[in-house]
């Protein structure tokens, strides 16, 4: 692509870095921004710099926070002896949306992934397996993505715990609600079927 | 959406306001910043800024440029009594790809569309009026994608310098190269035959 100005070309290969961003669709968002009024694009640069700068991460459960301690961690009407194991911030605002979990979370910040050079110094392991250490913690739900990299990041710190007291979990995995069965794969029909559930207690939610 | 920092919750918000970005689009793209180093952001603040600021368009073609009078219609070498009417920076880059034209470009900036608000005010019409008045051009070629707003403004454009001398063109619609003519529509298909030409000049390109 050959640019008529060396301003609009900068803007481009800058906004092209995004992941899902290639140079048309940066191109498309710049000239859109050209069109709109200057505040707009002020109000832009100014949002991202000091979200970039002044952002905050929760001392305890690495989530995102304008504060030392969220929100979720500082509530004294939460069960902080069950702590939910996710991989960023997106999960947490999930499982928020569900309002059916009443304790902590623990944010790993990403799945140990080989292939990315991922590895396990690169997430908040320590300070979860630091927490079991002392004793605070009774139950570990891990509700990371069931993939290889999440099994993989699951049995890693399993491992790392294995030795203290503490009961694990792992969110239920089945056919989602309102699916047709022909359609389900064959592996999450399979486990379905052998990790069933008495009737009763499907009533419940 | 509910979000565990308002600076988050404003990067979001400012950025989710681009054309097809949503709002998860958006979280993806900052939480995809919050992991890059500060200078990314700061780059891409910057340039996006600058570029708000201090860009220039030609005072002569309305094509983005850094310097008052674009490249293109600064080069001596290119035939100033023809004139290409495009929408956009785009277009221009396009057309420019083809090496095909050595013409110069009228930027309008957009396209007659009642539906979004756009009146003819809204674009570079009069100073296009203004130098087919002054009798340089002697061929206008109308490159506006052939859409009902496309044709609008080609009409639009048209009435204002039919008393004047100049000859006007359209480029060729026709079957794309390349196309399979069972998946061409019929209105392309009955006006590509209906506009044939002689086979000897299909062959010069």
């Amino acid at each position: 692509m050959e640019f008529s100005s060396k301003l609009l070309e900068r803007a481009v290969n800058e906004m092209s870095q995004l992941p899902g961003i290639g140079k048309r669709t940066a191109l498309r968002l710049v000239l859109h921004l050209l069109k709109q009024p200057k505040e707009q694009t002020t109000a832009l640069s100014e949002a991202l710099q000091t979200m970039r700068n002044d952002v905050k991460f929760c001392k305890s459960c690495h989530n995102i926070s304008d504060v030392d301690l969220c929100e979720i961690c500082s509530n004294p009407n939460r069960d902080e002896t069950l702590v939910c194991v996710v991989e960023d911030i997106r999960d947490v605002m999930a499982i928020e949306n569900t309002s059916s979990f009443k304790g902590l979370y623990h944010v790993l910040g990403g799945k140990i992934s080989p292939m990315d050079g991922i590895g396990p110094h690169d997430l908040n392991i320590v300070s979860l397996v630091n927490k079991v250490k002392e004793g605070k913690i009774k139950e570990l739900i891990f509700a990371l993505s069931s993939t290889m990299e999440g099994d993989t990041t699951n049995f890693y710190i399993f491992k790392q715990i294995q030795e203290y007291q503490v009961f694990t979990s792992t969110i239920a995995r089945g056919i989602s609600v309102g699916d047709e069965l022909e359609y389900a794969d064959e592996i999450t029909l399979g486990r379905s079927i052998v990790n069933r559930v008495p009737f009763e207690s499907s009533l419940k939610l």
